[in-house]
């Protein structure tokens, strides 16, 4: 197996945008492509991720209408769908095509564009991803799961609703310093908990789940070039190599599970990323998880091995998980403030890491050269799971 | 790189299901699994070609679904889309995986239960396929490019509508033996275009296509189990291996490409296939063509290099690509009368090809202890195409 490396990346503003799925979708592409020194060198696939564009944006086959765009001809080209996991999917799947030799180089690019759906909409559309008949078609959401989720591990671990918004508030600074992120505005305790006006600003989305509790709803892309890692020093001025990928998957409906308050793939999927990276949690130094609900980060950041059970919350109130903290987790604004465009928002994750394993993240750069970074991309309500670590240089 | 193996194949009957989309899978991907023997060792992945659940069948993460309802937690699972040619695709991206060395065991499930949109949605449907701002806004649907690139390859090439009419003729024949086919009634030249109630039978959908030179829209179900050639001998009776993949893209609107009465995709496809498996299209003894429209089994007969160009009318007159001919095509019935579940068809090319190597195929069986098979999918109109070498053997 070769290894592989991430020779470009780029994205677009998140948020909501002027611009069609297909131009976000080049515009990220383009810059990824431009930030490669590719010479005259010619792609050999382009994989995209993508949830819902058959649905919202009454377009199929969009990876051909990528390669069209792009004008890079006879470029194989495939969607890839793992809801909100997309993303991270179809970087598995173009470093499976690179490490296979049948590729070298290989573009994957993220976008959603959401606003073709209203809100309620697009509630209704990401719960396609719950079970057709255990819960479907009983008008479970997945804000309403994430809220029994909640209330179940909150009980058992002893989290307070401050907790969450300290995430909320984390996530949101970040984001204020990310020129990119969809939420730019800083949030405060006061503003969105204990202050007077706090019920009216930020009010139960799924009881204990607030409105700041939940990522909002954007479109955005982003892409990367993948190339063998042995071609990547010609390719890129800093490359990363992707150094490990898991992935697991777990009973679809949630009540079914053993401990609902439990993510066993969560577990699963970075294990099994550390093992093939040959790294502890502890060697991490900059970590993008999947924040489309506050109490994800808590929990995630527990399974993954960063925190033992119970105790992300001490390291919230302490300030560790802050970008000049031991952990930066999030430092883009996560799913929370940089945006949630859901089939693109693994590949952003990537995105984001890169930009800091290089040290070009510039106002939300953690500090101390990061060398190790780590995602986390959530599917379905943790049915379908990746975790990647990326490794500065290769 | 790693030799890939197919060790199980299945598929359900085909046609208009009263079984859900997942229980089509499931029984597609149970009838694969079962036919290997597999003991206890674990599914490592699960790939998933579907086009249209997200909105046809109101299911996304429709993969990790069917790892659920298959119960091979923690496999890996995804959803790979490339319209028409979902199928073949993600028969090569499994066949990625396992090269790469990342996985063994990969069971790839095409699947796609089209009744949930009547005649007319369902056209609309596959029209998202067409250029999203230079024909989809126009009204075009995949029946008129089918019509106008007909109309130009038979002025040019001297095709009658008799020829048409031969392919439609044959592939219901081989459909009448096939089982599982949709479409099991023969139908003859004076029914369908020469006789005095041809015309009411058989009436133009897009002129110069009738109805019986277009596909049925069907539900249906196929699975293969792939395996590392190394590992083949222990886990099927007749492994058969994958022994090339070629892939191309091209222009999506019809109308900018250079000659709209070429297959580019086709062509560079096909070579590059044969390339890979190093043999030259006279070392094939049985082809599954994507004859959704019967002027594409004749033009991809072409492209592909069976025959010259102008040169498959003839064939077909002297009956050549019967089951009893030189190069026997759609065995099976084809997409024309086995069926067309769209996103599935490409992994129903690659079952029946398995049978017909192994020489399981009935009362369809190719005679002469085929060796060879060669599967061409054709997604959008020809902007991404798919063709697969299969061998006897490992």
């Amino acid at each position: 197996m070769r290894d592989v490396a991430i020779v470009g990346a780029g994205s677009t503003q998140f948020g909501r945008s002027q611009w069609s799925l297909l131009k976000l979708m080049c515009e990220a592409s383009n810059e990824a492509l431009g930030d490669a020194s590719l010479g005259d060198r010619r792609i050999d696939a382009v994989y995209v991720a993508n949830m819902g564009s058959v649905r919202n944006n009454r377009q199929a086959g969009l990876a051909s209408a990528l390669v069209d765009r792009l004008n890079v001809f006879p470029a194989a080209a495939e969607t890839i769908e793992n809801g909100p996991a997309s993303g991270a999917s179809a970087v598995k799947h173009g470093v499976q095509a690179v490490a296979s030799g049948m590729c070298d180089l290989v573009l994957v690019c993220g976008g959603e564009r959401m606003q073709e759906v209203n809100a309620f909409e697009s509630t209704e559309f990401v719960s396609y991803l719950s079970h057709r008949y255990a819960e479907y078609v009983y008008g479970v959401t997945l804000p309403a799961l994430a809220g029994l989720f909640a209330r179940l591990y909150m009980e058992r671990h002893g989290i307070r609703p401050e907790h969450l918004a300290m995430v909320a508030i984390k996530n949101h600074a970040n984001g204020a310093r990310n020129p990119r992120a969809h939420l730019q505005t800083p949030v405060t305790m006061e503003g969105i908990l204990t202050g007077p006006d706090a019920f009216m600003n930020n009010p139960f989305i799924a009881d204990p789940l607030r409105f700041f509790d939940c990522c909002p709803v954007s479109d955005g892309a982003s892409a990367v070039l993948l190339a063998p890692a042995e071609m990547a020093g010609e390719l890129a001025r800093t490359p990363v190599r992707v150094a490990g990928i898991g992935q697991a998957t777990d009973c679809q409906a949630v009540h079914e599970r053993p401990d609902p308050a439990e993510l066993p793939a969560v577990r699963l999927a970075a294990q099994r990323a550390f093992a093939m990276a040959g790294i502890e949690p502890s060697g991490v130094d900059v970590a993008e998880l999947h924040d489309a609900f506050t109490i994800l980060e808590i929990a995630e950041s527990e399974e993954a091995g960063f925190f033992g059970r119970g105790e992300a919350a001490g390291a919230l109130e302490r300030g560790e998980t802050r970008i000049d903290g031991r952990l930066p987790i999030n430092p883009s604004g996560g799913l929370k403030a940089r945006g949630h465009p859901v089939g693109n928002t693994g590949v952003s994750q990537i995105v984001e890491l890169v930009r800091q394993l290089r040290g070009e993240a510039g106002n939300y750069q953690v500090p101390g050269d990061p060398r190790h970074g780590f995602a986390l991309n959530f599917g379905g309500f943790g049915n379908n799971v990746l975790a990647t670590v990326l490794e500065r240089g290769v």
